[in-house]
């Protein structure tokens, strides 16, 4: 019912030319949503002097939205800027009007937004607007907080926005832009990752630019050095005086009863390999997932006479943890070697019409081909990095057989996903979810057509998560695997559930 | 001058919906070229019943081309029908009437026809044609084998289609389909892959449907079974009634002074490692060629107390022969460890503009990053299938010492290219393949900045070609390594140097 | 600064496939407007049953923005619909949000609305809202409507619209889709037309189905009868009560304290003089309009052995007025002929590029051209509905001339455009208007390059409008020629002005 | 069967900036065809020299297919180009390939071709090339042109193209460019009209240029002024020297056994009222037309106390004509006046999709209404340039009933259309056209619903289009009246038959 709000997000403060570095910094957020790109600048109108927010945004890929380069010459013009990449549910829900980055030209300034998440109040909010006769324009959460900063009581425009975001609840990052700020903010919990970086030498007249976006590999696009995180619930206000003085930026926090709860699964699965989030690279958390999948399910004994069993991904996604995965294996003793026995076809046009045949399996096998040769008479261990409805991992077992492999043997880096997501990650009603069709893993198993099926256990990727060293002691949202919602989603949810999960020092935080 | 013809084919017989096929087929090959992609299907007329060939082709994937289901529903009728993917040298090749297939009304009937190659003696054909007042509606050499079809002094249709193909030489790969045949072709030579492939049960009424396809991946793809290849020179005419008695073709064979000679490239870097061409599959070669590199080449020692030295490919391209380079050292006693330091966005928008940036380098920014926690320290050997221009390497390579690699190694699963492609690929002239532009391979090194850089040796490419069991005694084009041409290319080229690579038994097919 | 809102709107209400009847309907209106168009329709889900409305619009001309049959058969769906064509005042104002119709989902439910005109307390209006911090999403005046609506302390629906629509001052008409009815508005001042027409048996079951239109040549269009005017200053409620009782809908009047003005451009240029507006078919009007003419400047005399001066309409606008001239100058004895001298090139494209030429020059001349023979050596009086700028006369006069004209004699049925309107209608500055950049008619003319121009006079035209019988007294709104604006548009203009031209009825209406 | 070419053709030699003169030429000719537009000019190439003809074409108005300022400034350059503008037929003949100028690079240079009309000898000229083996890239046959000169035996590229025009025979009107010269052709018939004009000063330096266009309309539109007629049968080349010599070009004349047979239904409909062909004013030609029928069928008499019988043209094709009937009509003393009783709309999409009703019907809705208080109760006589079909009529005759007019009768000004054309004029099949349905005269009207139906006589139209000076004594083709064709079409049509029509003095043309 809720539109997902699962996206990438870029703002740069300070930047002569800033669109070109979002055009870039959205391209390397290209994974966090598919459906549509936008960008919004800050400038002057070159007429009357006021000050204007020229926009550009569609459905596409970025460097389709973007493909004119008359758009970074004459029209997104300006030294300050955000952008958007929205992801995709279904083709059914594109609703032009929710094409973010949100502009309104507001009696205080101009404002725009850019927001990857979902408010657990919106409900309330939406209804409270409605009752005051207040008209909405998108479908999106994120106009909430247009309203809240339009309606507020306060004089200022930044205080004005800062109330709003005083108000909203839920699972967000954003960045937002007035006529003289940028503003990041990520919500108490921390759900979604956002960090600050910074492009260009501070000393310079005028300082560096700063730059914020969902990962940090939009900074290694455009050259810029990852600075900090935005903490959970911190409000950060970039302005020119703050670039000028080396970055001292004024901070507020949203005040909070909650602990932090950051995505696990950002780590898992959404978020890019070589993106540092949540204070660590999610290629060496990955890869520790992989491991302690190894402790816990390694690879089959075989036979003396039997060939190597080997150890392949579900491209690219599981790359890294089945990497960690066969090294563990092979150190621990087992006879087996990684393999890459998936290719993946990565041509993907924007429309797929799968004719006259089964539309979920030719999907399948138009992104994927096993390497026959390498299968023939192999015990294979193939690995995923999570299992939410099971139907492309059946039809990849099913493809594997078929090349030959004479056993199957599936592993999954993270436990069994029982329950959907309410903090913007798009998984499917609690009754699609494929654990919860069956009672045992043994009969996921046997439906999935393998000879073993192990999911790495919720204490396994706690620790993948920690790590070896304990400084990182923050709390983490598993949601999806424990049903603990750290945030109460309805009556239902208590608070004392939500915080299970989190570990006893981020009570305080 | 002459237009690449650098592309991937794909034709079947005797199978309803013969158009959907296809349409998965091209995906399957979409690596082959993605600047244009069309369907052309053999049925008749619903009015008239004169026998008819409705096309459908454009600029874009074959997703994109064909994103509409009522192509497949009321256009594209018949069981049987021609497909091809067509490669872009530059964006101002752009010529909408050179998209393939290409098909024409003539006399005897229908003829389409979709053309993976070049023809050597296209200038003295154009030329003939030329002064008989010709004239040419496309630029490609395909179109040569239409006005010799149309112009032959044979009556049948079949019979003037046979007449043309003996006709012309170079290195192509062809379909062809008139109201009556599909023929397949691969030049005496056999530059190209192309094979043959039966979807079906033979024993069913009417007989299987038979396919034929640049690669065996476009096979897995609709489920059709590998048959054979089309051997080098013949000419394969697939007709109903060979259909209905267990594919019992018609075979001519295109007489020759040429002794065989695949294209080595196919397996170096342009076939996918799922496909079996030339007889073997692509990963299984691609593997040998990171094996005997690693032979000859391996890790570099490092101290004890040094981090383990990691093997890195540049992906997707280099990573099988990257894995059996990695093996190898290992089995070979060497510390080392595969791993996957760069991460590949496979996010390609039509248009890359590069607004207000170093056009070269953004590109490759665009593509590719590095997973900076596991470089830093490390002594990183890269490995890539080939270097051309050199310039994404160097880029690559910086990045890699950005990240904090301590160290870097450059290894290369083929020789230095160093010549020309005068058979469909496309490399750039000979004063810009990067490898002769300097006098040593040390000072290649020097260029790209790394701390040594190897390049698999020409009888190591052979070796890992032939594979361990020698029945595999085909001949192979290295003329990109060599500057051995197979086909004379023009007065300069010897016919003694273009076989000087071929081996012995070779002469004789 | 603010935007034109010259449009044509019609409604429909309990007619089986509403939209296309809104679509023939619109068709009808295209002259209204070319920018943009759209429709939108009342039905309920097929899922929930809840009422949704459906949508489709976008830049272009109504049988190009239709160009789909399943927008009609699929997606338009329901019994009742509103539709709106846009006028473009100049292509920079192509702001995608503020194609009509708007539609918003309401507490109250779904409320639709089309709107020709402008809101003079529009300014009032929006900066209420915005210091309650209400957030526009379009720059059209029509939104507030919708914003009123919402927040109106009203209980039902119905009387929330009602209650924003007596709020509203200026001149509009307006129709309006509520999931229960279909509201037609005209301001007080009744300056734009609307009226009501029936289709179908009132005395089949459900009864007749009842549309509104700008213009009754809409209802001829979709085999509709003409009802009645809406009143100035009327809501008619149309509901399927009222259609099952033959029409007996329930009227509401919006207080005023103006007398009627109706815009008197309407029959000068506007209108189609197939339509019947304000009481008259339009036709009739303008004919009479080329009467006075004729009575207060004749065509000149010239001498008996000069070939017979001709009279020519400027195409296609003039050519009722130019026939009731030519008439009336026949009638009292002139001697001249009615001519068609300049020929309209109706193919227009959407861009007009004026490659390497005078813009204003080469659009004239891609619009008209003379007939060269006919012109020759003749006096001709040319005869336009109006004079704006001058421009296109202007050129027109040379082109006559260099074509070979003895004379020409510029005649124009209306009096001198002096005053930029603020009730819908596009003209220029005041500084812009060609009548005010002279100090006489003479002078003008001398411009203009005529040998004499000749305007109505306001009594004339006057007298043309109430016509000979004296049962027309409503009053009229003439502002763009005499400055009186009948509702203030700012504090100069008095109260007592705006009245002058009213007739002495009209203040109690 | 055949693909109708009926056209609008532009030619200019020696202007700079060729391009957008023929734009505007193009354009001016509009009425032509609506289909399809494009524009070759000829310069040499920047980089290297050689003549070059760049070329852009496509569906579409002129104005729309050239909306990018770019193509004038960047692509079409040259100081010589020809344009054209094609008809459609049916919207399912859109073959992209069809759209003309033809252009092909042959041997001996550039050819561009744009071609009016139709080949007699197309069939044997195609069977030739067929059996030769020559492949057809288009379905049209000016194709054939530019096969004939490519296969020419003689030397120089103006005599293969003058060998080639030789060869060809029918009804066609012709400009072809050459890297050097600009030709213009007609048939020896002549039966399409083609012009010569001159832009600019015959004494600067490099001479005027030089143009040519199927209308003489074009030549207003760009300021060119009219030279002559291209004489039928003859082959004009307009090269540089000529230029420089005040126009003194080198003419062929193409040998014929017929006599002149201009298509006099270019007076009767096709062509612009503004323009000159066949050296006489269309308008003048009309105007008599309508003098011819109201001599024959005057206005009928009505009782003295009903009201004035008015004279209405339908729109915009019959003015003309309807004017010269009226004041005939009345200069013979009969009561009626001219007026404009039926109001057009020109707004047309690309598309009209006719939603849920009987698409003629709406068609003819689309295009016209009716002014209904002129109508009321009045005799009404409405005269159309043609009646082909007469489904139009017939729709239009009911809605000027249903309007109130209390008789209604109908004037066609040319005889009734008993035959198809072979020479270009996109008739139905003779089944189809109205008046081979009925026996009489009196039983069409019957059919159309009228009061009385006159058709203008064959001699009528004669004496119309000779006009009353004698010295007009060229030939014409009224076989769509008289089925007699001058051109044999086929073996029942004999020699004899085609000429009947033709003036004795024409047979010495």
């Amino acid at each position: 019912m809720s539109v997902k709000d699962h996206c990438g997000i870029f703002g740069i403060f300070n930047a002569p030319d800033a669109a070109r570095h979002i055009y870039y910094g959205l391209h390397a957020l290209q994974h966090r949503g598919q459906e549509s790109s936008g960008i919004v600048t800050s400038t002057t109108d070159s007429d009357t002097g006021a000050p204007v927010m020229p926009v550009h945004r569609d459905f596409g890929l970025v460097l389709d939205v973007f493909d004119d380069p008359k758009l970074f010459d004459d029209h997104l013009i300006g030294d300050a800027g955000i952008g958007h990449n929205r992801y995709s549910t279904t083709g059914s829900s594109q609703n032009r009007a929710n094409i973010q980055p949100l502009v309104v030209h507001h009696r205080k300034g101009n404002l725009a937004l850019a927001h990857n998440g979902n408010l657990s109040n919106a409900r309330e909010l939406r209804k409270s607007f409605s009752e005051r006769g207040t008209l909405f324009q998108t479908t999106s959460d994120s106009e909430l907080i247009l309203h809240l900063t339009a309606q507020s009581r306060r004089q200022k425009h930044l205080n004005q926005v800062i109330d709003a975001l005083m108000q909203v609840e839920g699972a967000f990052s954003l960045v937002l832009l007035t006529d003289e700020h940028l503003i990041a903010v990520r919500d108490p919990n921390g759900f979604r990752p956002l960090a600050l970086g910074r492009l260009g030498d501070p000393d310079q007249a005028g300082g560096a630019a700063y730059c914020v976006a969902s990962e940090t590999c939009a900074f290694d696009m455009i050259g810029a050095e990852f600075v900090r995180d935005i903490r959970p619930g911190e409000i950060l206000v970039i302005d020119r005086e703050g670039c000028a003085n080396g970055g001292d930026f004024q901070s507020y926090e949203i005040p909070t009863n909650f602990g932090v709860s950051q995505c696990i699964f950002e780590y898992v699965y959404f978020s890019r390999p070589d993106s540092k989030i949540f204070g660590e690279m999610v290629d060496k958390v990955r890869r520790r997932l992989g491991v302690e999948l190894a402790r816990e399910a390694p690879v089959p004994e075989v036979d003396d006479d039997a060939k190597t069993p080997i150890v392949i991904p579900v491209p690219d996604s599981a790359n890294t943890a089945t990497l960690g995965y066969a090294n563990e294996c092979a150190e621990q003793g087992y006879r087996c070697r990684f393999e890459l026995g998936l290719i993946r076809n990565h041509y993907v046009g924007r429309t797929f019409i799968a004719p006259g045949q089964d539309r979920r399996e030719m999907k399948v096998r138009c992104k994927f081909n096993t390497v026959e040769g390498l299968l023939q008479d192999r015990t294979v261990i193939v690995l995923d990095d999570s299992i939410v409805r099971g139907t492309t991992a059946r039809h990849l077992i099913k493809m594997l057989r078929d090349s030959g492999a004479s056993s199957v043997h599936f592993r999954v880096s993270c436990p069994p996903v029982t329950h959907p997501c309410f903090y913007g990650m798009d998984f499917p009603n609690k009754e699609e979810l494929l654990a919860n069709q069956f009672d045992s893993v043994e009969e996921i198993g046997e439906w999935l057509g393998v000879d073993s099926l192990a999911y790495l256990s919720a204490e396994g990727m706690k620790r993948a998560v920690y790590g070896a060293n304990s400084n990182n002691t923050q709390g983490y949202c598993a949601a999806c695997f424990t049903g603990n919602y750290p945030v109460p989603v309805n009556m239902d949810a208590s608070k004392d559930e939500n915080e299970m999960w989190a570990p006893a020092t981020a009570e305080a935080a």
